[in-house]
């Protein structure tokens, strides 16, 4: 069950208000690199996690401060809107600067939230829960876990850069801490479970009999007129142990040249595909 | 630039086919967890890269390999088709179990495709390109292909059991093979890029004074009556080799109780809002 | 700020597992009549409350009450699952009423979610936050809510009619109520500032002369055969108090025949629409 | 069945072309807000109206209206684009004052529709149906249709103020209007129906031993440190005649702590959840 | 300005309701293939058309049309959900025949719409206006109506093959002849702009010099293993008699290969990729 | 199955990088009349193509050929992208008219790809597959596909306004001239099919007693009060030589009135509507 306390996980000041970064910080709220999305992921994941109880708890601990996150962002939006421009007679309106800014503004801030925060992105292209990645399978949702926070920190320290308010760069600098532990805690799962050679490949309940090894470890070069790039992923041991890497330069197709011949009747095809 | 040989990657045999394993299977073409993705992946990745060319050429590799996957499993959608009944009055149409089947069946494979793969998941809805992953971060972009693949190998896993027919269950030990490689392929990656410890945190560039690092290293308990889960995560060495991991039991805010005051005039708002 | 402890808001037992009735129960999570919508609604509508701070503490509490309603429909989802058939092999899947069952089933509880919730509806739409409808405006967001309230108890009770499991009932029974109170308290704000008198129209600050009043207490029958449906909206004082309704049975245009003339030089149209 | 006259609904006039404010004005047309949606929502309602048919005859007559305001208003877009610059050669488009306007319009409407009215919302999202809200519920779907008209005459407001276009100031001075009225109408259908006692709780069909009533009247606060909100919604009678308000201070949870056990063979998941 | 009389414009006569086929019929409302499509594309187009008047009330008339066709078929969806069972108590839901057809028809039929039509598709999408394909280019408008048409009389084909109920194939085959006039009727308007000839390459208003027209008559084989399907796009003059076809087998790359090099410091991007 | 070569098919340069024209590109890549969506629709159609196979070879190979249409854009994309902001403090992003420019780019270049092309269009919406029109009946799919490539180089035509960069200008031109052969190539498959005659009405095997065919071939007028406009479309000969174009000015419903009586009990609808 979820309570909540009244005062933000993290302290929220904006100096100068900016309807254009209001719009920029959208991106880690309703964007696939945002708060909802990790809030919801671990959430969801928790819910359908067997196994060990430990990881539901831990993902639901984390889920719980995700919300907060997004609760900071939101209240980060609505500072930056304190004073856009809301009808064509005020002063700021006929500023120049000002009407530059607000071209770049989300216009949706003014028409749709009055001034306030929206689920959408920095686009104002709403989440949709599609990216709410949940498998149950323990490994495949850490990994999933990991590129979120990873597209999550990116995000931040670019949002970081595009901000001169020292409040934001603040606020900012919390998230990328955060997003630097939440890296490492989900990695952290799979060094638990006995690092990647016991993990993968991921599921490792797959019967090995189900699997056409032959084709598992070599790397695949589609190019005509490529040499295959040489790396850790062409020669040496396999991550999970099992076998050991090579390369293959001239795909061969394996398969047949595929048709499907005439089309049947009451298909709705035209007469000449069914003779 | 791409080409095309008429043969497909791998070898397409169905013995018995099943229009409700042609939904199935439509979750490996257009699911999130499908080929669609990983190609459109893979190739914006691609096009995006920065640095050392050969991860470029690698990641357009794959992704000409994965367009090839659509192309096998779209055929084998196809060959499940065949013979669904495309009216009441045939003879199939009347028989129960075949009622049944067509009931777990998607009916847009009869009305809208003529019996052939369309680019959407089992539950028909179309794949979006919003889950085409690629932020220009080469370890976040690894990631995100670890996670996809992992979530393939999953869904390939699982198809593998919900089948008898041996035509289906070789085609799926195929993809389950491959995507064992790429799921490896692209952890070496990071490996060669000097680990974990190099790499993390993602991005590796941020300036360490853009970071309010005393909140990166710690577990953050939210719960009210849960103790911490203890862990790799909760002591030791962080992956970045930078600090102590440590946890959190008892979160107090560090923020203020937000409030956004009154609403302006000609904000769209009710009276009593704005006094 | 969040917290979570370990307990469900309410008891959920399934007595009698049914993977139909889990896609049915999916409706009430990630459906528009869902718990994710009002949890993420009244969290929107809280971070952009202004005014009386009274009404966003309301919307919290009552967000992060929502937030618990997921999290025990989650957990109804998830039992309702076990034991659905993972493999072709499995004694149950050869069953044929299993087999009608399992045909009305989400095919992705087994291939994607791995037996457990997803933030979609019972066809297997993911929810988007389109949905979360915050104004800004505190009596047009009530009205958002009761609507969305009084979806939510119509769903719930078209559910409790199709499950004859007691568990499933009970925890029905308990949305239903807590459904009804959610009706109410949002209404009770109307009357609170007034009633319906003082709160329309919405919003009530808009200034009467930026209003074609002449035209705002007519209703207009669009129909050329049918007489206009008399009732309260044709006669009587207006909610407002400020005028009185009428009716107009013969709509005449008041506007001109629109036409756009001829298409520019360089806009992409075909020569003869230039002319 | 429809039939069409050749006047708009309303006069249209724009004094100086703004193309700008013809993004904005796609808010109207294609928003959720907008007028595509309650025309299309009220014609679903009717369709799927059951009880006295002079509801049906009055959500039809209304949706034929609506349909009349996405007429001029797509009108009122396609003014506003005249002159928009279609090639960087032209003066207008060295212009930098034309230029910052440019930066804030939507390129879609020189690219896409070549300069006329799209249906999509002033960021160019594309409506979806979704937010067709129609529910067979004659209250649920009221309290749908005075949410829709409420939103839309606090966008019609916004924009006034957005433009000072006298024409587009005359055309948005009807549409406040129109919704002012269309908001009591759908209030007058309750009212007609016995008003608030009599229809709620919606569906007030739902027997009452399908309800656990002893959750339907307290107001539960969820918060840690702040004390209930009280209001009408705290004490006093319910709006449904049927009991007194009151409130719960101290959530207990009422169930029990969730878990999921082992996960099952064949499922998936990784070998450590199914031990 | 739009009108309505009540009477539907053909008659919908359900003699067997099937909560199935409700389910597919669904696709002509609300699947890129149907009725809504159509009504807001023309209406659409309509409101863009630029040149002589009489294409534009030619697309506003049809589109009218097209309104009447989406209210007949929400009738016919209505009918084919009369009976269907809404408690499992009732008889009908312990009928293993009426089961498995539950189990092929849409849930939220009853859990969503109580019975009636809904604007989304036989899968349960939404229809999202992204479909309505409107350029303001004429040539370009009329080929996305055939489509559009012969989309639809493929879908109506299909749909009166998998119903035996007489009064649905008596609707159908209406359908079926509506599209047929459709399809020619947007055909015509290319013909009588002088046809082909003058209205290709569409559009025919771009100067010769904006094109590289060496590259504009030739078929690209890009199989590497193929020979160019030969006919009569590969010889003979090219139908808007500028040129002649010619088939190109070998194709060479006319580009370079790309790299993007180095990333810039600040870019988010891992360290080594920025030396 | 496919390859891929290093070098582009079209030499792609930028002479004066544009991060607003990068913006207008993404039109070209993830729009509806963008390159993503004909490569994926003419690869499903060629692998459900039945009949002659070389359609279905034709329609591989410039499924193909889009493919690397999709890699040229994609570069074009990320070098206009050079060089523009990553932080406030660059001297660019002080600049006036940077900030004008960066006022009208997509944001999400800069925080969600790191300089490089997404799959989305100019107004940052994701493409999504439900574009890819593909019937399985090869007539309906060539007009999809004259559709989609009008509308493509109506774009590629109005992009080439937009721009005065000599690189992409000449880049423009050469898919100008591709998009003038793919209509044509599109077409002609229609003229080997018989021309028009044959072709239509599609699908040419629908039987005539399926169709009302006196409802065939008259144009409806819905019209009040404009007179029919006449054309090729009401007198002459049909296209499909089987009968002659009529008009019908006074639509005569052929339908009820329709009505759907009370709701039944157990509907989750008022009371008042079950009596």
């Amino acid at each position: 069950m979820f309570h909540h306390s009244s005062k933000l996980q993290y302290n929220v000041r904006v100096d100068k208000p900016d309807p254009q970064f209001a719009k920029f910080l959208q991106q880690a709220i309703g964007g696939v690199e945002g708060e909802i999305r990790v809030a919801m992921q671990y959430f969801f994941q928790a819910m359908g996690a067997r196994g060990d109880d430990k990881y539901r708890d831990m993902l639901m601990m984390t889920a719980t401060e995700e919300l907060s996150h997004i609760e900071f962002l939101g209240h980060a939006v609505a500072l930056n809107l304190e004073g856009a421009p809301l009808t064509v007679q005020e002063e700021a309106a006929k500023d120049p600067v000002v009407n530059a800014i607000m071209g770049g503004a989300n216009p949706r801030h003014i028409l749709s939230s009055g001034l306030s925060a929206m689920p959408v992105n920095s686009n104002g292209v709403p989440f949709d829960m599609s990216h709410v990645y949940a498998t149950g399978n323990l490994a495949a949702d850490m990994m999933a876990n990991v590129t979120a926070e990873s597209g999550g920190r990116v995000l931040a320290s670019r949002l970081y850069n595009m901000t001169d308010d020292t409040g934001m760069k603040d606020m900012l600098s919390f998230l990328i801490a955060r997003d630097t532990m939440h890296q490492q805690q989900w990695l952290a799962v799979i060094e638990e479970l006995g690092g990647w050679e016991a993990a993968m490949p991921i599921p490792n309940s797959t019967p090995q009999e189900h699997e056409a090894t032959e084709h598992s470890y070599y790397f695949l070069n589609t190019s005509l007129d490529e040499p295959t790039p040489e790396g850790r992923w062409t020669s040496g041991p396999s991550f999970d142990g099992r076998s050991e890497f090579s390369k293959r330069d001239k795909p061969d197709p394996l398969g047949q040249k595929p048709s499907l011949g005439k089309a049947r009747p009451h298909s709705g095809t035209q007469t000449e595909q069914q003779k």
